[in-house]
């Protein structure tokens, strides 16, 4: 809910320092100067998820072509806690709205998992991560999430650190109450958090009893009613951000 | 997230008792017929609002017109808390999505409000109904939400009543922690809750000074990413939910 006026924040991947000359991406000339319609002395933010936060004056825009004259750092990088989304793909624009809200909800890994009752579009990672980067510039966060390709939810979990906690969003009512689980989770301040989120038609009995079986699980609940797999992805991450993130705390306005 | 072979659940308007025969609108006896390719015989659940859950048998199928020979009570009616969400209509894709997650995450009241910055599509209530209807059907909802017209945000908090607390997020900052804030609540017990949240662009200072000096407001902060307006109703009612409605307790299942 930024306001028009506001200086546009880009992602760009190269370093950044005070005096440096940067060249944005084609697609982002034509954001700046075509769709946002700023001109050369316009202010820009940049972040490269490593250096914090600069602020730049627009110092050229050609058809295809722009370039920012950094003039200072306006945040240092802050650290984020490793919180990990493992979710089974479903219909496209579900997948592309999970994607977004998780980059807004502070996600820093988000992983597609291969699941039996999977029945989904062809994951394209370019196409995710191009939303993920949108979604980060425009909430003001200083990263973006780390997209990978799919993988068999069975090889995910045979190679899962085992002292590391996987929150299990168990539709079949078998789940604590997610705000217990959490808030007994927010008492050990774990440095990194993941959540699993099955497909449309919830996990298979094998799945499930996979995960039951495995030390580091927990699952949890998220009510009497059946949430679509995108809702509760978005449920989970807004009450550990809540109960155990970043949202605990006094924002920063 | 149920499976594809449970029996379809659908929402209609008249009385319902064993031994009544239903009859479906022209939409539903197409749903059921041709996108579902249900037959004479299947088990259909029913619900209206008022008389809680009913299982029956499709009687007969024409091209447009469907019935059901009800046979059982399957549940009867919960008693729902009044969850209102306020919010500024926004672009419709967005607003589809707010209604569409609204209805799952247990709002029985939506209100659009026009609000200084709202700049948005034309609010169809007919058409945000029959998305409410969808969504409460799938998610085993044995209510739908009530959707109104279009009202100013002043003329709106003018004929508040003043015991019932309205919760504003407030993405300028000054407000607590969410979870703070409705902890509290939860402690409290409260029979109503309303949260009312802005359009992309934010509340004005003036709609900002009026809701502060009204004694039922309580402001709050969903962390230090600026959310978008659709990320921050749904995390709002979310953590509602978790924190002071039916998700505190165990599961159904």
């Amino acid at each position: 809910m930024s306001s028009p006026a506001s200086p546009l924040r880009l992602f760009v991947p190269g370093d950044l320092a005070t005096g440096l000359i940067i060249e944005l991406s084609s697609d982002q000339a034509h954001y700046v100067a075509h769709v946002m319609r700023r001109s050369v002395g316009d202010a820009v933010l940049l972040f490269n998820g490593r250096d914090g936060e600069w602020q730049g004056d627009l110092a050229e825009i050609q058809k295809k072509a722009a370039s920012v004259f950094i003039t200072a750092q306006t945040q240092g990088q802050p650290i984020e806690r490793n919180l990990t989304l493992l979710f089974a793909p479903i219909k496209r624009m579900a997948t592309d709205m999970i994607v977004q809200k998780a980059s807004e909800l502070g996600v820093t890994v988000i992983q597609p998992v291969i699941t039996a009752r999977t029945n989904s579009d062809r994951v394209r990672v370019g196409r995710l991560t191009a939303i993920a980067t949108e979604a980060s510039e425009q909430c003001e966060r200083l990263t973006l999430p780390v997209i990978f390709e799919p993988v068999s939810i069975q090889d995910k979990l045979e190679s899962w650190p085992e002292d590391r906690v996987l929150f299990v969003m168990d539709e079949t009512g078998t789940g604590a109450p997610i705000a217990d689980v959490l808030s007994e989770s927010a008492a050990q301040d774990a440095a990194a958090a993941a959540f699993v989120i099955g497909p449309e038609g919830g996990f298979s009995e094998t799945e499930l009893d996979l995960m039951r079986s495995l030390p580091f699980s927990r699952f949890m609940s998220l009510g009497p009613r059946i949430l679509r797999a995108d809702t509760a992805a978005l449920a989970a991450l807004t009450c550990w951000q809540a109960l155990c993130g970043d949202w605990r705390h006094a924002n920063k306005g």
